[in-house]
């Protein structure tokens, strides 16, 4: 019945496009996704949302949408860009520190990133801690834009901040026209988010949730400052997703993006609201223009348990392959001649 | 210097009101506040911070205005709201809740709410956190509005409510206006105030900052919860303020009002921002109209180092007896008339 709708709708759309087109051309919001049901669903929960007369309409109070970054937003493989930065910041601080400097450290400093899926979570948490401490929030994020900015993707050769979804860029760029707030839900954390957010996906500090370490309040020649702790204040991945929704919205979001098992609960969440809802995966199957992952990848794991769970629920798979016809932003041919 | 210009400025407003009056109105967007520095102070804040050609012009994203809430948007005295609406869950909670009830807890229960100020934070954060856990965050609301529904407050005999401040409505409506995000920085409960900060000051509960408790995402007959745990987070108070204005925002206020040594922090994190900023304390000298308090005070302290730190840094102090011609909604004449 679903699908039906999807169909009967695509096929309005398109002859709506068709006449309206003769006259008056209205520019496709989302140039980059190929016609098919996942763009139509797109489309139709945002004319939705907007229309007044709709039974899915949503106050634009309500209009909250939620995205998850890595392997939503942009690249997370052969591992999180946070943990590039991470690493480059062990070897770095090798020479300075030798007070929690040991072996087990000095060998992740030389180690390769991929060795990241080898780590526990306990390991993860002291190595960030120690690499993201010890300087003012404000010089955390100076330190994280000059990393960027000399930083290269091992396989793309760019910079991270150029390996972000043209897809995505175009949803969140609609959803703001529509009045939606658009919220980045990472399990990175959230001062590295934020120290490029608002340049790289139009996204202000005060929408980014992230796993947060503590800060302290102090004072330096009399200036106040926020020093960075190394001490977890929230862990912002699974569960801890909807908790940090409602700590910093406070409100369910009404669309929500994800890519893998960390973000079910943020989905689960979502749906689980009062009015319409929809929830939407990434799924990485496009090896020749990105990476293709599933079940058995080391990071950003989409389960065989989690694909169960959006089928049951009615949750929107994105095939990257199919439903993407440019993937990042330099690829992108000019907007009339690709429609 | 910045008298003279208060003073100049406020004849030129008045001239510009006057002869502007003559045939266009302009309404009055503080009626509730008497003319003098104070009132002049914030409009010609306002006034510059939305002047494109000003040296204080402040772009829209970061117009962030924080409030503090008890003693600076509504009564506090002879306790805080959320003291007595702990008290009465208490005594409700008394036959229900044997494992923790014990001799100390028992007093409390049976103690008036100005007990409060013998507590050791300790105390207070045991209790609050008994008394604030074991259901949704929803249900919490709903708990919370329906204590509001029927508690009045013991010398004025209204709900609690209605003791909020009119000349602070007007300022949050004004700023609003003129494209700020009012934000509420409150060392009460973020839940509590959540729970009607909607519907009594016209702020959403993405923009309440407050005392946080753990939450636990779970399921509840297979429907998505999140439980209100008795843990608590971080406390908003202090240094805490500008944390958690960190942690919710990841920006610095432009405009800070409070009342209280509670609120310093808040207010030097605002003035240590690179642009324009403007700091407000309410001071509480009208025992007459509502109530008259300083250094000596129980709660809502407003030290003697307040008062000196205020005058070192040019932060105003509001009188409420002098600025405020109408203290609460319910006293307000019409506007017209008023001015």
């Amino acid at each position: 019945m679903r699908r039906l709708f999807q169909y009967l709708f695509s096929v309005f759309y398109i002859l709506t496009a068709c006449v309206w087109g003769e006259t008056n051309p209205t520019p496709d919001p989302l140039p980059s996704w190929n016609a098919g049901p996942t763009k139509t669903a797109i489309l139709r929960f945002v004319q939705n949302a907007t229309d007044h007369n709709s039974k899915d309409y949503i106050p634009p109070d309500e209009r909250i949408a939620a995205f998850d970054q890595d392997g939503t937003l942009w690249v997370e493989q052969p591992a999180y860009t946070q943990w590039y930065f991470t690493v480059d910041r062990l070897k770095a601080l090798a020479p300075t520190q030798p007070s929690w400097w040991n072996q087990r450290i000095a060998t992740l400093a030389k180690s390769s990133p991929d060795d990241f899926s080898k780590l526990s979570r306990e390991d993860i948490e002291v190595v960030i801690s120690k690499t993201h401490s010890g300087m003012s929030v404000e010089a955390f994020h100076q330190f994280v834009q000059e990393w960027l900015n000399k930083a290269l993707h091992p396989r793309f050769k760019r910079p991270y901040t150029q390996l972000i979804y043209q897809p995505m860029l175009e949803v969140m760029q609609f959803l703001r026209n529509n009045g939606f707030k658009t919220y980045i839900v990472s399990g990175g954390g959230q001062e590295f988010v934020r120290s490029y957010a608002s340049t790289v996906y139009g996204v202000p500090p005060e929408h980014i949730i992230g796993t947060a370490d503590k800060v302290k309040y102090d004072y330096n020649h009399g200036q106040p400052i926020l020093m960075k702790l190394p001490q977890l204040l929230y862990f912002d991945d699974k569960e801890g997703k909807p908790e940090g929704i409602n700590l910093i919205i406070g409100r369910r979001p009404v669309i929500t993006f994800g890519n893998s098992d960390g973000d079910r609960q943020m989905l689960e969440w979502t749906q689980g609201g009062k009015g319409a809802s929809l929830e939407l995966l990434v799924h990485h199957d496009d090896a020749q223009r990105e990476y293709a992952y599933g079940p058995n990848s080391k990071i950003g794991t989409f389960s065989d348990a989690l694909m169960t769970e959006a089928k049951k629920n009615d949750w929107i798979v994105i095939s990257m392959k199919d439903d993407w016809n440019v993937i990042f932003p330099w690829q992108k041919k000019d907007a009339n001649t690709q429609r």
